[in-house]
């Protein structure tokens, strides 16, 4: 669906802010809680936590991240869920998001509508209110921020961590991410990163975003290379090793374990707990003498650059 | 300064990602911590504090809240600027910040510059690291949006909780904030807010941004009306008081005081404490039928409509 519209009556214009606010309650409904515990007030109220906090905000443009073909409500979907995968990323547990909203006045009003159920429909699937939230004017665009709060697991799992010798693993599949639609599909892997947390062999982590041949940059341990099977590689049905290394959007964990971990005892745990997701171990991170002639030199290929 | 360039050496887009992420953390400084309790993990880390949170989030939108007029280092203050006026219309405490932009590739790389280092300062005098953000490509122009976590104080003032008869009050000048300047120029006010929090005949309480005659809707008890005398308007120097009810961006708290309450002691207080900050009773909340005939209609005032 185009976003924009040139009918006054159907653009979001045409409402003004009290009646375009009033709508987004109705449309967001049971995802947003009164104030202060919600929209309304000048900051939403939340709750005290006992845990650290998790902070994360990412955004999704109009051009950038979705175009016409995208659905509406996917596209609110992708927001929340993409800012979600930051905080499986971590092996943290969600609690509240705010969005913010550069509009373009022509924004038609089922588009908007359709966006903010997406929206909804997440923030009631994995129990994350939407509590706050901007909608400023913008000539020529649209730009949703959505920052979400979250709470850390008894662990952290940060990027750094890893050791030489260390394995590498990648949950799902890898790749095609744009004409597969798992962009705006995917499920963020919250469940997953929780429980990667909790075990004391995983020491790292982060989750694919950029394409996994630049991501895994900031997990490889100095003086060291990841060495990577080609064979190892989950590669999407359809796509080439180019494309799993490359196109990004991915949205699925990459880890690491400790090379003194019993690695089968792992996998096994995994499958009783996730059966249906796959789990790849990938490698290992080697120094440079030892790097293996059949490893996939990573520095053919790249991942997805911004501002390019 | 016009944000701008169609030189591509002073333009973003040479710099790509890898380096202008380099440069931000260079143009922040002190004001963002390392990872994981700042920038470059997939989330930022907060460490746990006591109290309720809050959560709020604002933008700033070129040719919406600044133009070239605007010196870019001064965007950046306003930005984070606005929104610790809603920490500080809570009785809040800010604790962290992240920012995600929207830029155009052709945007200065001296204007980006100077726009983060607006907001290092803000984050320095007030103590609030900035903890995370996002940078992607917008075609078309700017909007940067700020989320700030804060911490609660023993007590959240919020919106509700003014009863007819309660006195209404302001903070500082209203009106006139584009050509003053004061609409970047403006200290929130944090300490006033918290002050106000602490004592128990204040009852609600919010800040001043789509100008007084709209904003006062929202304290107002149902079935009352604001009785507001003229000459008590604290009206900004070259204004009239329609620009002081109707111009907006006056980030001046606005507060309601029970009719029971010492007013003359409150006053005295506030004048011990923040001498140099106007206090202004304006009147209070009155059934209809008490309405004064040299009271303000307000409903011939219309303060700032967004989306129009």
């Amino acid at each position: 669906m185009n976003p924009f519209t040139d009918q006054p009556a159907h653009s979001i214009g045409s409402l003004g802010e009290q009646r375009l606010i009033a709508a987004i309650r109705r449309w967001l409904g049971t995802a947003s809680p009164e104030a202060p515990f919600g929209i309304g007030d000048d900051c939403a109220v939340v709750p005290a936590g006992r845990a650290a906090q998790l902070l994360t905000v990412d955004p999704v443009i109009h051009g950038q991240h979705f175009d016409d073909a995208v659905p509406p409500r996917a596209v609110g979907e992708k927001l929340f869920k993409r800012n979600l995968s930051d905080i499986a990323a971590m092996g943290g547990r969600p609690r509240a998001a705010v969005v913010a909203l550069a509009l373009d006045a022509h924004v038609r009003i089922d588009w908007l509508e359709a966006f903010y159920r997406g929206l909804a429909a997440v923030s009631r699937r994995f129990s994350v209110p939407l509590v706050g939230g901007d909608v400023a004017q913008h000539q020529g665009g649209i730009v949703a921020t959505l920052t979400l709060v979250g709470e850390a697991g008894p662990r952290v799992l940060t990027r750094r961590g890893a050791k030489s010798g260390d394995w590498i693993y990648v949950t799902g599949h890898l790749g095609g991410s744009l004409p597969s639609r798992h962009h705006y599909r995917f499920t963020p892997r919250l469940a997953e990163g929780a429980w990667l947390a909790r075990r004391a062999e995983v020491r790292s982590m982060m989750d694919v975003s950029d394409g996994l041949a630049k991501d895994i940059h900031s997990l490889t341990p100095q003086g060291t290379m990841p060495a990577i099977c080609p064979e190892s590689l989950p590669i999407r049905k359809g796509c080439d090793v180019r494309a799993a290394l490359c196109d990004g959007e991915d949205y699925e964990l990459v880890f690491t374990v400790s090379a003194k971990a019993d690695t089968a005892a792992l996998e096994r745990a995994w499958k009783r707990t996730f059966p249906r997701t796959r789990l790849s171990c990938l490698g290992r991170f080697v120094h440079r003498a030892e790097f293996p002639a059949s490893a996939i030199k990573l520095e053919e290929f790249h991942g997805y650059e911004h501002l390019r």
